[in-house]
């Protein structure tokens, strides 16, 4: 049967900067009796990755610049967040009383640099916001290998974030860490039932697990950070979550 | 256990005008053993709504306007399937050689008003296209209560179309129509594991469960144009495709 299941992966506790994630996750899979296998994918959430990395900032030991003042106030946030934003990124794309867009460094177009922090507050007071890991990609791929290594299995990993979008309200799941899977699957060339060739046809498949797994990952993804999905059955190809954002100038709408 | 599951619907065969979804439907959930429950999600590809609301249009009896002419040579696109491209929008958003992305009069933004013309050829050569169908969240409904008086099981469904996307390469699954369940939940309000209020987070879950569903569909989705989901729980409220248009005056890149 053409069927693939989609199981939330329980009890991951909550990371600190250090925490092993192989570990954490293998403990997660045994408590729900899940033997990794092959072409199994796994969804991890972008918080546990960067927290375990140590991607926290506490944002009184951040000096803002005068164009992170100026930004900050034109948009109504925190300078000192504004300038870990500015930091994080390429460029502004939209700004608003409320609203700024920027291109991550790493080519993604979202708000606020993916920074988080809607909450993360420290005892005393004083905030801490999340950083992007450095390099998804990487991170997602050293994941693969630890847990090729430890179980035996080659698996995909997509490392999720939730991002908001043009033309459209409420955000979805999307991919910022690929391995082991292709990140864009390209349809040129299939032909349908009747024998024409279709015209060229890329689907985000990264993108489109990433949204399947979010669907269980719920509210902040701090309580269900890591998704198991078993049954789709993709070429072993290696894609990088890098393969899904669009080139400048193929962009119309930058 | 935290869990759902993922299921084409087998052996739906071509569909043509006036043709029954609900037992095209029937028959082949009855072939792949699925008997509905109360909560069960299907994915139906737009392509086969279309079809059976009679949404073709063979080319040959569309005459272009004036300005269907114009725009035709500046993207280089046949100037009838521009025209019915310019009746189903509102309005232009970007032209380039090749691409025009309109929206779509039910406010979708997409390449060429979603209009299909990749794979339907008449034995005389003449072209058809597909148009999307009249009121797509009015198909939706129509299917639910027609399941839900032939089976007594109190569904979801979304009808799935695949855009592209500014910012991100590739299509992804999205919903057209809903009916049955939210398309957005709003999680305004909802506490973190800290117990901190969280701020304003939509998230787009027809759009996620179209996007799950199109991991299955395929090229064209015409091969598996049914898509079964069992196991995920949300609130039975009401939601349309549309409550997933950004209203104008809040994109910022219109």
């Amino acid at each position: 049967m053409n069927q693939f299941t989609v199981t939330a992966v329980p009890n991951i506790p909550k990371v600190q900067k250090g925490d092993n994630l192989l570990e954490l996750i293998l403990a997660g899979l045994k408590e729900a009796n899940i033997t990794l296998q092959d072409g199994d994918i796994l969804a991890i959430a972008q918080k546990i990755v960067s927290k375990s990395e140590g991607r926290k900032v506490l944002l009184s030991t951040v000096t803002p610049s005068h164009q992170a003042i100026e930004v900050g106030e034109q948009v109504d946030k925190d300078p000192r967040l504004v300038e870990l934003i500015l930091q994080e990124s390429e460029e502004i794309s939209r700004m608003r009383k409320g609203v700024l867009i920027v291109r991550h460094n790493l080519g993604f177009t979202s708000a606020n640099a993916g920074i988080d922090r809607s909450n993360i507050k420290q005892p005393d007071g004083d905030e801490v916001v999340l950083l992007l890991p450095v390099d998804p990609d990487e991170s997602a791929e050293h994941l693969r290998q630890s847990l090729l290594e430890s179980t035996g299995a080659s698996i995909g990993i997509v490392i999720t974030d939730s991002h908001g979008r043009p033309f459209r309200m409420g955000q979805t799941g999307i991919a910022i860490g690929v391995a082991g899977i292709p990140a864009l699957i390209d349809r040129r060339g299939d032909t349908d039932l009747f024998g024409y060739v279709l015209k060229v046809t890329e689907i985000a498949v990264a993108d489109e697990i990433a949204a399947t797994a979010d669907l269980l990952m719920g509210p902040g993804s701090e309580g269900i950070p890591v998704v198991h999905i078993r049954g789709l059955s993709y070429a072993q190809t290696e894609g990088k979550a890098t393969d899904l954002v669009r080139p400048k100038e193929f962009d119309l709408y930058r």
